[in-house]
């Protein structure tokens, strides 16, 4: 028989992303909608430790759709990856008579949740909110269409002073272990090569490629350089070896740092969250449980919590030929 | 036999929307890449009869990837719609040597290369480029997602001086045969509704809304109607008629117009472009034609021509249920 | 002897602008920073009539520094024109033990500020908080800044489009009776000629001033009309008579409205705010009353109300001068 | 007797900074309006030495004014340090018939053209452009304004992360000898603290300073650093400060770095540019030479060039107490 789900907790989860507030309103919109009590989780799997909860009614969340950050704040628990912690999260649930809860966050979380899951038969759903687009089973996750544009307004910026004074810039990029920021804003932001976690280019191909470039005329260059990138060199590092090893360049180094996390959200971002969060609240409704709702082809589709964290989302091979081809 | 490739020549038609430069910049530097030469044909259709062309190399289209507008210039071209004219525009391509052509723009740019090609067997390639997002067979067109983003962030500032005010604001965007731009940017501006060209709302179920909408304790309230909306009143008679049945409302209007259509393109623009223009010029030169470029399931795909021309995109229904969630 | 100031209230009155959260943070911190109460006033004067208060310590404004619009509400009061609702006005505020007010808004609510003063000797100091920049005794007013910023973004937008197209566009931008808007944003937007309501440069002159652009080489223009344009025509009246009177233009008109007033507010108004904030509350403190306070020669500075709301700023005609030769 | 100018050459010198591209616009332009003509000389001092020139009409610099950068590019000159250098210069310049020049940079490059003034008599007059404000003689510098707003909207990405998880941030922004991008940044991004190279705050101050912050309640921290600070701490070397010295802060760091000079520049800077290239070409016209032109009382006005490069501008006092007041 199935459950009846009268409150339901949301939580944001890790690092935070652009359009996590527009997914939290979502989900406290679609609970008025279904007549179900919303709550918010304080500071993520912490705030449910410590029994932080909030009422959240539909006017609660206005004004929020498009500002950056979460109004739920973020964390990371290391006291929810203890049975002891999570037993406790449960008994504050149950206390305020949470029913299930919608998490916001990178796999982590979901992992953490499915955990969860399993042990309390807790319904869980979950919604990928990450700038890195690393998550498995959805094309797009919640904040990196806001992020690549975000990035690619400051290259544009530095493309301005480079090509001014005819220097080579290494910006460094978020993507510990996928190279999709990287790869987009490289391409979007004219760059000569992108480094990425996924494709070993090698220094030697690198100090060619500057050299054509530099041959066929160009006057300033710009290497996107993804923070996990394979030649396991920081830009600092990138730099010292050009400056060592090759004559010419007025080299310089920019990391665009923690402000990539920022900013209102992007339309796109907008209305993806708003729809998964509709999704996230109807599929516990309907008795679905353990799943991480996401972008298949457009729509948006369901995929189990254990194929979300298994697996990692995989660049497009054919972006790297458009790079190679646009850099000529 | 393959009759080779040689010189193409590529063409922005209709009106312009932002990423077109990055589309040039894509075909420009495919040509290049592949030892093809590459002629900008000036002010569309137009500039083809006169033989407005320029030779184009990859240097030529540096700094222009983040440029709004297109350096080619557009226009719609009305000799081109006669035999005649199309006859003039041939032996102008003929003369300068050019063998093929891509054209960038909407249906109406599609159906004259389409028509030009049965007529004259001339490979012809299309890219989409308008902000309207209206043509059959691609997810995406060029400059839509910019347009999202432009007409989003308007609507911020004008929510800014809304809620300031307790007002309702009726808000035109683009969109006289689909309700693309509307219905996104109405969901990710927070509107109360939306009012598009596919669904017949009807004046009633407006008005019920606004009531509800006071009753429910907001104060302040946005409508976003796509210009060609099925109830068929502009903005200004819409606010005629609040201001005329109900009571207690500061009605305002705003009609975005051209602006929507101008500002360096978002990332996806661009990367879309690049993609799409790479693309066009590797299909030209395997010998297809009379196809347009698109996006199906994030994957770059031909359309025939006949195809695209026909139908229109069709609006997500699902959007229009999330909207009225969201607005609860 | 001095009459000790121990609470203090604050409140926007008439079209809001942005920076005004950021004149009511300044207000209600240099309070908390002297152990003065502070009190928001909602909804203008007509809040003050309700006596619809709000305690504010520092805690409360905090995040609203880069907000546009005003938290605490905007609007014009009838009921304040009037002998009766002054007093009862008066009464709320004895009520509720308030001291003095800070009004953020234009020369109306000065005004009626100044009115109170005298018939109440009710200790009082205004904050120019308008786009216009129209108001006597200071070179800015609150939100003009950020409205030329945003105003000249819109424009850029719209020049992509027109020289794509080799358009005519008239733009009308903010200013009844004075052009700073206009004027700032026809030089900074690259306009061939600006329409302002204090010069009336004439029907004549635009035609030729149009022809000898296009003759010159130039394939698109655009220009900018204020609202009280001294031609006294709309930008409808003018795409009309250029219609029927030249030939050879393709004219768009563009109404830019009330998304003029809104966004997050330049550094320049919130560091203005934010200086201004500290003046009113420390010169109330100190005995002053009766004075907005405003910037002469980047200093912050007090002007009696009597002399603010008698005069209108002037425009530099030095900018007349500069635009007629930046459109050679 | 006045010798008459007839060829004025332009070029930018050190380093970039947005507005350059508009002055430049204002200089050919105001040239073509006086029948003189203009050369532009590329890479600053440099391009002067090889005679590196470009006759520049009114269209050569049309859809300039909003692109950052320099289209002239910059560069630092040695060989301009010697006098061999100059009289290289000296005779390029004569060769090509140019009169007079018009250099747009900071004090290096003024000191340079007072020095060829002084060897050559050669009439100078310069356009000051640097994103640091940090010369004598006028109130603005061309750019600042630009770059205070590009901080401001990254600090305010910055504090949507850093509110969602309760950090403290170290940013750093430009400024080697003077703390005004600091000090109006940091009002404007609601700072705790700001670092600057005129006041050492010293360690203890910041110490406590954090310590009471989040005493009263604050969640999240950001201090502004200017890289000239006069603590002489990097924000790395803060951080390992906090990290040691304090508990429960999780501290991150920020290096704004170069995009601080790119992007379009602000209305202020369009409009300061347009007026100071007119007054610049006007007043070697007029005979004058060995002058900065540059703001003062909001009035563009002329200072020689020996007072500029002598002082450097102070910062406005009244700015460190209003953010001690704001940061309660």
């Amino acid at each position: 028989m199935l459950q009846t789900i009268k409150k339901i907790g949301v939580l944001t989860s890790g690092g935070d992303a652009p359009g996590m507030n527009a997914a939290i309103r979502s989900v406290v919109r679609t609970c008025a909608f279904h007549d179900i009590k919303c709550y918010g989780i304080y500071r993520g799997y912490e705030g449910m430790i410590d029994g932080d909860f909030i009422e959240m009614d539909a006017r609660s969340v206005k004004g929020i759709i498009n500002k950056g950050g979460t109004i739920l704040k973020s964390a990371r628990s290391k006291e929810f990856r203890t049975k002891e912690g999570r037993q406790i999260a449960y008994d504050q649930l149950k206390k305020a008579g949470i029913d299930a809860f919608v998490v916001i966050g990178g796999d982590g979380s979901f992992t953490g949740a499915m955990i969860f899951n399993k042990e309390f038969n807790f319904p869980v759903m979950g919604i990928p909110g990450t700038i890195d687009n690393d998550i498995f089973g959805t094309t797009h996750t919640l904040g990196y269409d806001t992020a690549l544009n975000t990035v690619v307004e400051v290259i544009d910026k530095i493309r301005d002073t480079a090509s001014s004074h005819n220097r080579l810039f290494f910006v460094e990029v978020m993507g510990r272990d996928v190279g999709h920021i990287a790869l987009n804003v490289g391409i979007a932001g004219g760059a000569e090569e992108i480094l990425i976690p996924e494709e070993d280019l090698g220094l030697d191909r690198l100090v060619e490629s500057l050299r054509r470039s530099k041959k066929s005329g160009k006057s300033s260059s710009i290497v996107v350089v993804a923070e996990g990138d394979k030649i396991g060199k920081s830009v600092f590092e990138l730099k010292d070896y050009v400056d060592q090893n090759m004559e010419g360049y007025d080299v310089r180094v920019s990391v665009l740092g923690h402000m990539q996390r920022g900013g209102p959200p992007s339309c796109f971002d907008r209305v993806f969250a708003s729809r998964m969060g509709v999704k996230a609240v109807e599929s516990l409704i309907t008795g679905k449980s353990n799943y991480m709702v996401g972008m298949k082809n457009d729509l948006i589709e369901l995929t189990p919590f254990d194929q979300a964290v298994k697996g990692k989302s995989k660049i497009n091979k054919e972006l790297l030929r458009v790079s190679d081809i646009m850099s000529i």
